[in-house]
């Protein structure tokens, strides 16, 4: 029997398959809702508290849709026809709803300063036959598992399932571009998911949309782009993110140098500063942990710790200038001298945060990793590239946008500007 | 110099006094970052993650708001006219802040285990000169912090500042069925405030609405009826609950008798433990370290703590039957023995839990604390009270809505169920 | 191949039949894009300036998505098994089309003056043999235009279909109160149908709700009263009308006495004004025709016609007080002798308008047109009607709610208030 | 006294000036209620009924808002300091609120047809001592009207005034973008008003917007792009559109060479087939006088004129194909021809229709009617030129985008086809 759940993007999300509600309720999939989206973005944003759960659940939902629609209107007859095989149905919908499941809290930061990496954590959590996720997907058959975890992996044989999680235009970056619109107040993000999802369709190598639709796909990808100038690159939450960043590197030179006090040691965290992280000790942490040590922290012995632990907890971000290549070095080091006669260290007062992505990018087989590019659909069944189409898409077409970022205490701020000034 | 918050609700919040902005960036302000606005609200509607600082900022935008409305329609010439004294709008924007800083993680049901008062502890963070709030108070004047904290005790002389922060229909209750509305993806709590907010006015006694604008009145009690049926009140909320109550409820009695193994010691809670508590040991507290302690607890040596806080971090709510008061001792008692026949203890086991609330009230001077009640102004000045005007209000006047329900294991969902047939 | 129409309310309208997609393409539909839905209700609220073509193409999307719930979640198995039989589909649909096109300009006030009626001529542009909508229908079946026909005049033997397309809850309703919503740009009117329609089911005697889905149907039910309160009965929509009416009948009085200038004749009026209606003559008004013939006649000689005209497109409209019965002969008698001494003649200057609704009712058979009342059923399928489970519905039920009114001229308002005062 | 009135897009529009309140209630604002915004877009587009009323008090409302914003931000305090000076809110905000009024039914078929133009048409209203408009501007002072209109016409002296009306970002597009999206149901004109209004200033030489809200403007200008490339120059609506022009060709035809039958005789629309059009003549158009002699038109004694009207009123658009130079002259003799066949005179049954757009210059002085360009302003007062910070804007920057098609009926569209695959 159908069950929902109501949510703020899809209005309701429809559960009908028994393993898609049995994974949601398995404890890796709780826990990812102790697990912020955006991690230090709500600095900025403060309606932005969702946790990496809704956006699961999401991603799930739009698959469904996907899926639906791919059945209604392009059935597969004949294997290898190139329509939608509606076996694939299941599949999707679990490396749909999984494919965050690795995530830590702070990932990004998190990742930096202890070198795990959450898509390898999503793949051992579904493989590993101590998790419950595990479980219910053995009840499927025993090599489903594997399967999800393919899909994931990028080495699935359809490509129709891959690119619907995992491509240019897919079912996640589809919800967290809404969803962080939605919860950040804004509205850079939204787009026309019914109209995209209308000229969505399969074919022999992937997913291609009706060129009809262009501009809609167009929109699509501005949309992402602007998110990333107005929200995701935003200068206050990585100043926030240096922080964090400090902080972790701090509390691990204390724990590697057995510098701690007994009773403020991090049990959970132990492991991490070890290097010996077994995958249950992974599953433990989440947002709630980490800010309950920096809580305890805010009253360490050592003066460090204790500052930058109240600095996070308090929202007292550092403050930045941007970084032109060719000033670099110097400044750089100015900016640290003043930290210093501020007294502020400067390996943990200090820090460098860049931000850069690639809006959209067209196949590049000479690239370590190329991407699939977007394919529109002419009348006739040609195929032809998004960026040939749009000029506002090629005009950001393999150009990285972002920017590099140089952070230090709000206290040297002023003596910063007028550095600042001189060059 | 005007700055701004992006916010989901009101689009901006404008914050126009550097004392505003002082008191977003204290300690105690941003406390309120880490405790969800619902409870445990959002196991059930999964997007309602949003904290009690959302909810602060936007009480605050409410106030400013009228207060700009009031001083643009109804400025106060001479004293005691019953206009606007725009005098009064520090005091009361302040107050809208910090009206919930003294929430706690869980609030209602950490109070009810731990005998604490989250608005004695507002009334105490605004007074106590340790605390950062009260520090920026000051700075207004020797006298501002008890002004404010007066306020949010009703006792402040002018009757049009208390009923705007606190009354049936104030700039609190605006704010939460909106937000709450968003959040859950849920529009029961949706109401016209343009228009509410356009047929309020001041008068001798307090805050008036214009007649003509009764049915945007009468609207707003409506919502507010149907988020408290619809929301509030969910009864798998509530399982959560009554599991959260339990939980804590074993953790104390492990405390108090000395049963805790040493390294699994909640140092945070200690205090709350052997009820000694100082308002520092409460401004630690938050959902982040109660929710940390759960995460060590779920391998402890207590195999109920153990067991509850597994539940609870892994979101397994206790199932429930509605208890219509004639049956309720038989049927309790055969409850708890079906949970003792399985190994349950029921004491932390199974438990009661009731949800009533005032939809709305007239004014009744033999009630304990009677409530302001909503008064429409005819064109001549008369006032007349809503229920009088409104049949609809009139229906739920007075009369408490809710229920009471009794919960236990869904292990023993079953036997509950046959049990309850037989009734 | 299903096509889509995109709609401000439902996103996408899905056209899945050819005889739908026909439809809508006959000039009989398209002549509904000429008449607006709220009439002289856009002289108050600006923005509702939608046409009855487009709240059609609602209802048959609301019907068309029922219809699929239906047959996803209750598919009959057995004849009269109670379940929804997908053999009813299209004749809904059609029905749920077509079930205003019979409308004409300003119906309320145009039937009043004419002596005709918007759902018997429904009737007959289904069913007479020179219509494009009966041809459609005819290809169906040849009986297909008398079973549409009847699900309109409520006399079809499925229940299921006829209350889908017209009871208490219908399709219909829905869509106008979302649709007037949403175009007047107030949100009295909305109400959570996603949620309404995943808790209506089909059963013997018609359609159900279930019971757990309550305070949904009572919140549509609250919705409808407040949008007749706020919108539909507003009293300045109103004073247009009672303008229209004049304006009409002063044109009947002059055609009748053979008093219209040659040139001013309103040919395509005329067949009304004898009282010789053919359905084609019917069909050829529209609101562009009427307001073609008012530009026409603000030059008129006969200066009551011109004058009523100029007012009523230049939007200046009748003023008014609310009539209590008591008061009632006498002050009429003195507010038209008042239009007497400044020259307005009292029959075409002065009126009376009112406007009463009966926002529920349970089913009362000793009532001229019993109405189906709202059932909810109960987990174990025993039925229990709205009323007696909503106290706030209870409040409403069975009770008219409106007033009446007295129309006059502006340039009278003055004295008119001055003998209000007196009374 | 302040009134306001609903809208959907402002939520309320407020009227704080008795000249405003008198304007809005003239005969000829009242008349924008008789003509829709979007002409024949709405034969797609069906939710888009909406008429240039609506957006005339929209364009209004946004103006009183940046004037506001101004005076609280940028007040002048000496002349000539670049600074908002106040004196100037009144005639913007009636040039705001009059800059349509000149406008007629189907503004640009008609004025294709019959030489018109609405903008000198808008200015004439202003300036005839026979309007209301003028009436009320002139009690302000005797030179007000000419200051009103030299606004419209952009030779007003303060530069901040005609930009916040008529540049490439100014109030008037501002609102129909929204308004647009709004009433069509679709989100690409959706853009952040809120924020760009935040970011906007005046300066010496006009209006500029802080370097910091560049990616809100940027978003504005791929708003506006979207728009005319998903829904203004949408093919269908086109198709109607050049019915129309054939169908007004067709009757001025007729009425030139005499060949009207009496009774047929377009009254309202002699003076335009005879080249002597009074304003007063101008002013009785509107979209209810053309509809209704489309509506007459239908049982015309002339075949071609009856034929055209029935396809008109009944939505039965031309097809088309897009033209590319080169083929041009052959393809379009080859479908004239095929028309021919079939009994369709060319003349009247088919015609181009080109739609093309700049949706952003920067100035060039070499133009015939150079743009003012968007300028960014830099934290030091320095301004740049929006399409050299923006690699997206620059992308579109100076180039037309659009296409030329050429229509035909819908009989002859399998010929058409075959035709256009050969080539």
């Amino acid at each position: 029997m159908e069950t929902v759940l109501r949510d703020p993007i899809h209005n309701y999300i429809y559960l009908q398959d028994e393993v898609i509600l049995k994974l949601i309720n398995t404890k890796e999939m709780q826990r990812l809702r102790r697990i912020k989206q955006l991690g230090t973005t709500n600095s900025t944003f403060h309606g932005a508290e969702h946790s990496r759960f809704t956006h699961s659940v999401g991603v799930y939902e739009i698959s469904r849709q996907i899926c639906d629609l791919f059945q209604r209107n392009y059935p597969s007859t004949t294997p290898g026809d190139g329509n939608w095989d509606n076996n694939e149905r299941l599949v999707t919908l679990c490396a749909a709803l999984l494919h965050d499941v690795g995530h830590g809290a702070y990932s990004h930061t998190f990742e930096h300063i202890f070198h795990t990496d959450h898509e390898a954590m999503t793949v051992q959590i579904i493989k590993d036959p101590r998790t419950e996720v595990n479980q219910v997907l053995r009840q499927v058959a025993p090599d489903f598992p594997a399967k999800v975890a393919s899909v994931i992996q990028k080495t699935y044989p359809n490509p129709q399932v891959v690119q619907m999680i995992s491509s240019q235009i897919d079912a996640d970056r589809m919800d967290y571009l809404l969803r962080d619109s939605y919860y950040t107040g804004t509205n850079y993000g939204n787009f026309d998911i019914m109209r995209i999802m209308r000229v969505m369709r399969p074919y022999q190598n992937g997913i291609a949309f009706d060129l009809s639709g262009m501009h809609a796909v167009e929109d699509y990808v501005l949309s992402r782009f602007q998110m990333y100038q107005q929200i995701y690159f935003h200068q206050v939450s990585r100043g926030m993110e240096v922080l964090l960043t400090n902080l972790l590197a701090r509390a691990r030179y204390l724990a590697q140098n057995n510098l701690f006090p007994a009773n403020e040691q991090p049990t959970l965290l132990l492991p991490f500063f070890q290097d010996q992280v077994d995958l249950l000790d992974y599953l433990r942490l989440d947002d709630y942990v980490l800010n309950s040590y920096f809580n305890l922290w805010t009253t360490s012995s050592d003066p460090i710790l204790s500052d930058l632990a109240q600095r996070f907890l308090n929202r007292k971000p550092f403050k930045s200038i941007q970084i032109i290549s060719e000033e670099h070095p110097q400044i750089i080091a100015q900016i640290q001298q003043i930290a210093q006669e501020h007294g502020f260290d400067p390996e943990y007062y200090t820090g460098y945060n860049d931000c850069f992505d690639l809006p959209y990018d067209a196949y590049d087989p000479t690239q370590e990793n190329p991407r699939t590019q977007i394919e529109l659909m002419k009348p006739n069944g040609e195929l032809t590239e998004l960026s040939t189409e749009s000029s506002l898409v090629s005009a950001i077409t393999g150009k990285e946008s972002g920017d590099l970022r140089f952070y230090f205490p709000k206290e040297i701020q002023p003596e910063v500007n007028q550095l600042n000034q001189q060059h």
